[in-house]
């Protein structure tokens, strides 16, 4: 690719997935006026109506997939479950393919990421592989695997689905049958992200590491505040732990890596995403650059944005309440959205569900505690029912 | 209207003009999941692509504006030259229409404009108005006008077009003919602008004032800073002009007041606009809240957000090269994009004309001075060729 040819107007660039993080890509293209085609099964996915081109398709179809990409200058994706063998095919046949389609293989089975971690010295959670429910039934009739543990389904999971915590023979015979792997329920101290960004010449930048609250049931970020209150030398280790991976893996673009912080200190890799993140969110409000423009200027090999912190922020995801199934209604909003520092942004989603995530808010304050305590009050604040 | 109707799915925004005022509304609705239709003859206009729909149609046409319209909760505009006939007919159907076309109409003619700023004792430029270029000569020739003076045309006239300053009995040959105000050539120290937003419920904030340099052939906006440098008490006087201004005029949204400050230390108002403006753009990534999302929240009676500078910031307008016209071609961008406190847009017109505005870009810096001197390197840099 001629570097300065993607802002040409004859430019097109492709994205797998009209998620919201598509969404978000797009309206950093739209402000560059960067020609963006969007690939997923419905035009009111949430990207739908801020890209310049949907091509309806199905980003798990080799054939969707090649077609689409190959009218395309550069491709990227907004989600992981994508077909890797079409991104190859287009890599082949001289597209531009990020994140690479054989680092997106690795990272889509999270029996493969831990092998990678292992084999490459990166530090991560202690693991076993199986095959599925019955070897881990065996194993734990035969002593060689101990309760409490977490199994996680080597593919598709997201979002908290293929995640099963096991902490009784009941939740055992509970669990999902399918290829995963098997974590001991380590002591943690809280749970942190750092997205790195690299581009093709090797630059590399690391937005400042955030904190991660879940949900207790849902097992989805619930809300995540920077700084992460980890103090400057594990936040400055996590970071060195985020490039390295990214380096490993030979990114190009984000990779969104989630650790573990130990009661010990340690800190293990849990997962990464090639890819924004919603651990990345608060950057359009609070940092110098947000995440979203940081993977277009990475996948397009542009000099990377500075990435300060501006302002300490809070994000909360808003989430589908539970108990409620159908066309969505938004309560509270009005009330949050005249606090200062208050910045909200809604995906569009025209039904809501259970825990589906139909928006976030960004909370901006001075100090993290002011932050934090808006960002309580706009989570008791908003809700999304049918 | 019911307050909280627009975050309904049903509820739809309807604006008149899909330029890039137009377009960086529609950034503020995505982010929103508003329904916003935009008006304007061709879809490939900047808007074309952000908006939810797109309604082909003239928005100095009677029918089509009232045909748009009734289909509208909301109707508010990018641009003054729309039918305001026909946003009067809507506002008595019972939609909601920002600015109301009472105001538009004073706007609009710059010499009811004068006439309201006399009627309501705000300052403004001394003023004459004449019929057309007769009845100015004869007044020349009578003594009782005399060199140098600036003929405006009273409507129409934009960015420079409908503006001609006459120092020679030639200037004032080639002069055009139309109702139009004369003005005296004023001794200026600088212009400043300030932005006002006021929200039905008549609370009222203002964006801190901005200097505004002019390009010298082209009478554009060339770049603007802020803070304007012309001191607290100044800055103070000029905000509330400002805002008697808006609330004489009864506005609700946005309303730019241009001012000179003049050598002896008066402000004086120039002209307004009641719309986002050109002198706001900064506001994207300088403020707690952009001009753009501040109008949003004026127009839907939702609560102002804090209008803070958060840095100093120098705002540069993309202007299509002299010479050039055609498919746009843009160079330099890429040395740009690297540079920290830089950010770009572009609004994604096809083609360029000379001095046509065809992005801007922002640069943010902990200090004025610095953002200048890259201000200074990135309008040397970026051209626009065809």
């Amino acid at each position: 690719m001629n570097k300065r040819a993607f802002f040409d107007p004859t430019f097109k660039l492709g994205i797998l997935g009209g998620g919201q993080l598509g969404k978000m890509l797009c309206q950093v293209t739209s402000r560059w006026a960067l020609h963006t085609a969007v690939l997923d099964t419905s035009r009111d996915f949430p990207a739908g109506q801020v890209c310049s081109e949907f091509v309806e398709g199905d980003f798990t179809d080799y054939n969707d997939v090649v077609e689409f990409g190959k009218q395309m200058d550069v491709v990227t994706i907004e989600i992981e479950r994508v077909n890797s063998a079409a991104l190859n095919t287009l890599k082949q046949q001289g597209t531009i393919v990020h994140p690479d389609p054989g680092a997106l293989d690795i990272i889509k089975d999270k029996g493969l990421q831990k092998q990678f971690y292992d084999h490459q010295g990166l530090p991560t959670t202690p693991h076993q592989l199986f095959a599925g429910k019955n070897e881990i039934e065996n194993a734990v009739g035969a002593g060689s695997l101990k309760l409490p543990f977490v199994v996680k389904a080597r593919k598709d999971g997201y979002d908290g689905r293929g995640v099963h915590i096991v902490r009784t023979e009941q939740d055992l015979a509970e669990c999902f049958d399918a290829a995963c792997l098997v974590e001991p329920l380590l002591e943690l101290e809280r749970e942190v992200s750092v997205i790195v960004a690299r581009n093709q010449r090797g630059e590399i930048k690391s937005f400042p590491p955030v904190g991660m609250e879940f949900h207790p049931t849902a097992n989805l970020v619930e809300y995540l505040y920077c700084p992460a209150g980890i103090g400057s030398s594990i936040a400055q280790e996590a970071i060195q732990i985020a490039q390295a991976t990214a380096e490993s893996l030979d990114m190009c673009g984000l990779l969104a890596v989630e650790m573990f912080v130990t009661t010990d200190g340690q800190l293990l890799i849990n997962e990464v995403a090639p890819r924004p993140h919603n651990s990345g969110h608060h950057t359009i409000e609070a940092c110098s650059v947000s995440q979203f423009e940081q993977h277009l200027r990475a996948i397009l090999d542009l000099p990377l944005a500075d990435v300060t912190l501006r302002s300490p922020a809070v994000m909360i995801n808003i989430l589908g309440s539970p108990g409620h199934e159908g066309p969505a209604r938004y309560n509270g909003l009005e009330q949050c959205i005249g606090i200062v520092g208050v910045s909200l942004h809604l995906y569009g989603k025209s039904t809501t569900k259970p825990f589906r995530k139909m928006g976030h808010a960004t909370i901006v304050a001075p100090r993290l505690e002011q932050a934090i305590e808006t960002a309580k009050f706009v989570r008791s604040t908003i809700s999304v029912t049918a």
